[in-house]
């Protein structure tokens, strides 16, 4: 993973000289004064953990597992949002843990979190470091240090249970490495958010994972049927049935917990069969509005695909649309990409039921292409699995080539019921608008609920001299317009320190109280990812 | 609804000659000495609140929205478990509150609370009062008094956004007005649980409940989409969008609460589009494991009915596997019901959209009908949708009269996941044989997931001497199999008082405390629900 961008650094993008043209000639972008630093010459702090609290660390961790060398602390600075690259570009490692820790169990962790509680030392748990929305940035004040505690050895795949479709994973599993080893037992998870290629199934429950196939295989969440978690006041064995009356379900309240509560050493997950057939369509829709009411018409009349996307005209325009390109296509309309995972129609592999029963690909399909078209929509051509797949988790490139050409680029995201989703998305786009002068909004909906759908917006600009304060002025304006039209303040990033105070507003003081009270009694000392999630005050 | 049996008077149920004979022969049920009492002798204790707290409660509420009766005392006395209507049929009230207070508002409810609390009274949220695990009767010890609070007067639909499929209602609607407030908008909820007749909307969301169609409509946890809660720490609106990353989800803390952490004063509810047909099918297996992987196939496979419940031999015997009689058939084999609901395959009123696209029922049930054959099913008829309606509520009924006769009957029910349900099922069996002598054992799953399913028992047994504790101590010992064994302690009935103790061993100590953090912090004072939940020590 690049230091101060995203991903595979082999992986990069130049931009197409298309886009070059637009930026310049649309955005005002000018290439940016300062190029990135290098890693060497990032401005770290001095290390403030004690030598002895460093050597109880490695009492418990081992010592070839507790890093301090300039590297190890640089590559836990902070997550993956723009203004955590513009600052790692710019050199500053003014968030950087003291030193990295690797545990190897969940006994180390239940250990080090003891060891960390005596000595105040500040925890910040690490699985993939992709975070967006600051959840990685500890607050120092009142701590001896700050250790990143790095999940990356808890990497096995523990148990396989077929008969009730369960896999039991260690929470440092990426998620290609999850897909590898169901692969064998022919079973997926199919969770795939833009972050799939580094995230970790830690993260993606401690965050509320989303992925783009979240409407066929559901949501991390709802794919978490157990979770074992160490905390400073001892352990928790969550889920003993699917589902279950007895009392509040206290999943639901370490999903999404980012770590201030504890650290998931393991999780159980349903898994799912793996498709033997795969088809992605795209669809035109005159306009946003006449697609979201055919989506919303999918959403509640069913069946849902696997994916359901859908762009306004700007993304439609500038070709993001596509998931294989980053031309812009000047394209009409809006395009939607529906696609459908399952088994074929015929064959002996159904009749035996080795391919398993359940409704065909096609007759899916056919429902599906009926409502779309019912609603307007013109179906355009399908999208080759290739392209598909070479599509799908390249926008974080993309990004790490608009910054290097001076334009900021940055998403944001919410989520609301259908009623609310056009003020939601005008008072969204107003606020960018506003705040940013001319940038280009792009909008698509990318997971839909019977009862509502996510708006996920990208935002395009030209770096101002300060684009780190520019972005967090146009963050806080679309923040605010996001509580006030209703929406909640993210639906599948989290709220990390960026997210913090909208959730408050959100949550209402009776809610904030229930998370610090929950917070004191699991976490007494505060260690766990302070500043981050939990509202200061009521 | 009867004060010491089930549901109307009117709807008793006589037992027929074939069931006495099987009582009288196989089981040894004998005539009990005592007859139950009548409502003016039950015992209750005098009323504990001081004429100036009740004064003050109508200063609330209003005069005429204060009971203290004795037939409104007798009436709020515990719920609809068998002890319960044990107790009350011997005259035993000593669980009664001292008044019934009806609030007119959330406003009303909140300042009742904030009185409560400042006067330490007791505060039982009551809605239809039909719980069988004790969740209505307060621990009085330390209380100036207890009050039922009863939501009959909060009984509205506040509103239908037809547009998000979400209607919004107050929490005392009971079951069969809420469809009946939905139907002119062509709109169902679909939850369907044997309480239905008498259970109100706040009760099911308080409790976790599960319904008879929760296979095709989802729990009704599943159809929580927002709440209102009032607190004695402040109100809390939960629930801005269907999904959120948005930190913990608070709704599911709520969900399962019991009235312990807050009072529900409003629910918004996923609706669905009330299905234009209706099938109910019987199929039969040669046996519960042969049909157990058959309902394991239909939940993994998909797609899923509106109603899948597969009995046990004995339950296939007895004939309660058929719900329009309740006659012993000496069936062989286990039957399976399983009901679709959707809409027809053609008309016109799909071509213009008017009844919904999705998949139509006819080729859902192939579907499904397939992987039953491929298992190993029968189909052996059609249920009428009359035998259906008739059968469906009826068995609460039947347990009035059996109790009468002198057997007590009872159910319990678990949920685990697959691999752990064989295991699961012989030992709650096991454990009921073994305290009961030679009971009647009868199991069905009635709610399958991908990853596991409920089992569902019903105990037909002589009443001895003293048949609650009778019950109890075969109840501790069902309970103490299921902890063992790996389940969870309730699948929808809840935890009430019944099953505190090994709620607390499911939960574990670290999981108790999260629950009496958030207990201290949103009623101080203790005044909700007390003694029903919440573990007393971690």
């Amino acid at each position: 993973m690049s230091w101060s961008g995203w991903g595979d650094p082999a992986k990069s993008r130049e931009l197409p000289e298309q886009v070059r043209k637009l930026l310049h000639d649309f955005l005002g972008v000018r290439a940016p004064e300062a190029p990135a630093v290098t890693l060497e010459s990032v401005r770290l702090p001095p290390i403030a953990l004690a030598e002895p609290q460093v050597s109880a660390l490695a009492g418990v961790a081992g010592p070839d597992h507790v890093l301090t060398s300039h590297e190890a602390r640089v590559r836990h600075t902070r997550g993956k949002s723009t203004p955590d690259l513009l600052r790692m570009r710019a050199g500053d490692g003014s968030d950087a843990p003291d030193a990295v820790v690797l545990p190897g169990s969940h006994e180390e962790v239940a250990r080090l979190l003891e060891l960390c509680a005596r000595e105040r030392i500040a925890v910040v748990p690490f699985g993939g470091g992709t975070s967006v929305v600051g959840g990685l940035a500890a607050a120092r004040a009142g701590f001896a240090g700050v250790i990143a505690l790095d999940l990356a050895r808890l990497d096995r795949l523990l148990r396989v249970d077929a008969k009730s479709m369960v896999a039991e994973f260690e929470p440092g599993v990426r998620a290609p490495d999850a897909e590898r080893l169901l692969a064998p037992y022919g079973l997926t998870l199919g969770h795939f958010p833009q972050s799939f290629e580094y995230a970790t199934l830690g993260g993606f429950a401690a965050a509320r994972s989303s992925g783009q196939a979240s409407a066929g295989y559901g949501r991390f969440d709802d794919m978490v049927v157990g979770l074992t978690v160490a905390t400073p006041s001892g352990d928790m064995e969550l889920g003993r049935a699917p589902k279950s009356a007895a009392g509040p379900d206290l999943r639901q309240l370490m999903l999404g917990s980012e770590g201030v509560f504890g650290v998931i050493t393991a999780l159980r997950l349903r898994v799912r069969r793996a498709p033997a057939e795969r088809l992605y369509e795209r669809w035109r829709f005159a306009s946003f509005a006449a697609g979201r009411e055919a989506v919303r018409a999918i959403a509640q009349e069913g069946p849902l695909p696997a994916v359901l996307r859908l762009s306004d005209e700007n993304e439609t325009m500038i070709g993001l649309a596509k998931p294989e390109t980053i031309e812009p296509g000047g394209e009409a309309g809006c395009l939607a990409i529906v696609g459908y995972e399952g088994r074929p129609a015929t064959g002996r592999d159904v009749a035996d039921g080795s391919a398993g029963g359940g409704i065909p690909l096609s007759t899916r399909r056919d429902a599906v292409a009926a409502v779309l078209a019912r609603m307007g929509g013109e179906p355009v051509g399908e999208v080759s699995g290739k392209e598909w797949e070479r599509g799908r988790f390249s926008a974080p490139y993309l990004r790490d080539a608009l910054l290097a050409a001076g334009a900021t680029v940055e998403t944001l995201e919410t989520a609301g019921f259908w009623s609310d989703l056009p003020r939601l998305y005008d008072a969204v786009r107003l606020a960018l608008l506003g705040e940013l002068g001319s940038p280009l909004v792009m909008c698509h909906i990318s997971h839909v609920y019977e009862t509502g759908a996510s708006l996920y917006f990208t935002v395009v600009t030209a770096q101002e001299d300060d684009p780190v304060a520019q972005w967090e002025r146009a963050k806080a304006a679309a923040s605010t317009a996001i509580v006030e039209a209703g929406g909640t303040i993210t639906h599948h990033h989290g709220v990390g320190r960026d997210h913090r105070d909208a959730y408050a507003a959100e949550l209402g003081p009776a809610g904030v109280a229930i998370l610090q009270a929950v917070k004191s009694r699991l976490d007494p000392a505060g260690i766990l990812n302070p500043g981050v999630l939990i509202p200061r005050s009521g």
